[in-house]
């Protein structure tokens, strides 16, 4: 396997003068100018603005919804995305399927010494560019430097508060025998992406990142009366993940039919070569939906209707509990059980 | 400069058998035996026993406060306490000088390969603890995995969610020529402690981290009605980085009497051997507090009727904005600039 001329298509730092110093960590003179200079132009909003140690924000009428989200992704740029975006998505996805209206982040940075304030300024470019995209308002945070060899460039933290749709309870326990088992798209894109980024292997046609927000598509169903049951953003661990998860919490059994699979060609085959099963495989921008049978059709309609929903499938169904927590159904007929992933093929994928 | 014996009386982990898996951070079914077995039991709650993408939690009255810090503190523990109870602590306190009672905690954790689970479950024991005593839930969690190199054992994200006391308005540009700065205690001793536990430094006698809660300090000046203007927790940077980024955001000059600045013989002996002025090393649990001229002796005396702040002192005044932003009267009456700290001496202090 060879280094393909365009496997990552990434921003490279154009500069190498402007490096992160410990005092950049250390509440002093530097940091406030980092702050300043790098942080607040691509950020800004009203909440973050005074840089307080925590934000003041107007009252919420309804119920909140809190997530948090570290990343460790290897490396900080791939294919399709960064660091800076999957942040933003990660944690918009994750208010977004406990049925909530994504609204404030907090962003916390650990900095390793010696990295270009380039890269820095790019990744929070990106973070500015998927909050405004997202509508959602980055609006306090806290950076930290740890010295060289201490952590692998950057990672960052994003919380989010979101408002919960009112009425709206989702939750596996909500999950019956009969129920459709949903994807909104082809399955794993970003891992493949990120591993052929990082490990330089030429895996065949060039897959992307699919990290993308998903509250517009939760919003579609919701809005529309779909009876879902429970909705989940598949990221590591795959939808086997999901699904196993979800098997247990709602004491039922779960079977996914190979054949309906939504898989692209390059994934296809990157699985192949590396002995991977797509299901187990990582996704950054993928909602799992579960939902009553007979909105199946409606639901799936208004999933393809939306452009990151246009591969979108009706994967399998909810069965009572047996032995087997997720069965899959082969191009041939036979039935094999799913593994819960143990660990996970890829690490440092998000 | 030689190890004492009892530098770091702090508990040391007693097998390493078990230790972090790559693994544990996938996604799967370790990550979920990890998060069942360590974390659940000391962190229980209602909110997070469901172990979703994220926590829904009942709708607040009045206006949210949202703060976030990352801890990357080295040594993980340290005397007078360890990374659990900082990360815990240090949340609990940003929140409270916003003027917010501190209601719900997110925690992130990044792990390096190798950890021992034993030091992880000291950690979160200690945070579990911390978070009790605060009366703050820790609702929803991430748990990160990076191979052996990629970080330095364990850093902690908490993200914490307040509600505004209501009509409380504290900000740097309420602060007026006249004001009185007050602090609660000794300054310094969490910096000390941390770099004599650090590099093994014999400095004297033993500084104990004042890693501690404020909101209860806070509490009792805006139950009683002191005309507060600002309150900040002295964190990185000390009181120094404090009083400069108020006096830059108030248009204001302060003055400082020297004299009357609480530091324990330990920490004074300790920077003068370093060189270091103790206005410019870390605490983990002093409120500085800008209040009226005239309810300063009332905001004294109810500090000093709090365990934590027995040893609090008014440590200036506000004065009209001249060239100097922050002035110190040395013992003998002569004035001198205290600098902004543009780094910090003492990396990785919290």
């Amino acid at each position: 396997m060879s280094l393909p001329p365009d496997a990552v298509a990434c921003p490279v730092p154009r500069t190498e003068s402007e490096r992160v110093l410990l005092a950049h960590g250390e509440g002093g003179r530097l940091m406030r100018r980092l702050i300043r200079d790098l942080l607040l132009p691509r950020l800004d909003n009203a909440a973050l603005r005074p840089l307080a140690d925590g934000a003041v924000l107007p009252s919420l009428a309804g119920q909140l919804v809190l997530s948090t989200d570290s990343y460790v992704v290897s490396p900080l740029f791939f294919p399709g995305g960064d660091i800076g975006k999957l942040a933003v998505h990660g944690t918009v996805n994750d208010l977004a399927v406990c049925g909530a209206r994504p609204l404030y982040f907090t962003l916390g940075l650990i900095l390793e010494e010696g990295l270009t304030l380039d890269t820095l300024r790019q990744v929070l470019e990106s973070v500015g560019e998927a909050a405004r995209a997202c509508g959602v308002h980055v609006v306090t945070g806290d950076t930290k430097v740890v010295p060289r060899g201490a952590a692998d460039g950057l990672f960052l933290n994003t919380t989010g508060v979101g408002e919960l749709r009112p009425g709206c309870v989702l939750a596996a326990e909500q999950v019956l025998p009969g129920d459709c088992v949903l994807v909104s798209g082809t399955l794993g894109d970003h891992g493949i992406a990120v591993l052929a980024a990082r490990e330089h292997l030429d895996l065949g046609p060039r897959v992307m990142s699919d990290t993308a927000p998903l509250q517009e598509l939760v919003a579609l169903l919701l809005d529309d009366g779909v009876r879902v049951r429970f909705l989940r953003d598949a990221t590591r661990g795959g939808v086997a993940a999901v699904l196993h998860e979800m098997a247990e919490s709602a004491a039922v059994s779960v079977l996914v039919e190979e054949a309906a699979l939504p898989v692209s060609e390059a994934v296809r085959g990157a699985c192949e070569i590396l002995g991977l099963d797509p299901l187990h495989v990582a996704n950054e921008g993928k909602l799992v939906a579960v939902v009553a049978a007979e909105d199946a059709g409606r639901a799936l309609a208004l999933m393809r209707g939306h452009r990151l929903g246009a591969a979108a499938a009706i994967i399998g169904e909810v069965r009572s509990r047996d032995l087997t927590p997720v069965q899959v159904r082969g191009l041939l007929g036979a039935l094999r059980m799913l593994d819960e992933p143990a660990g996970a093929p890829l690490p440092r994928i998000c």
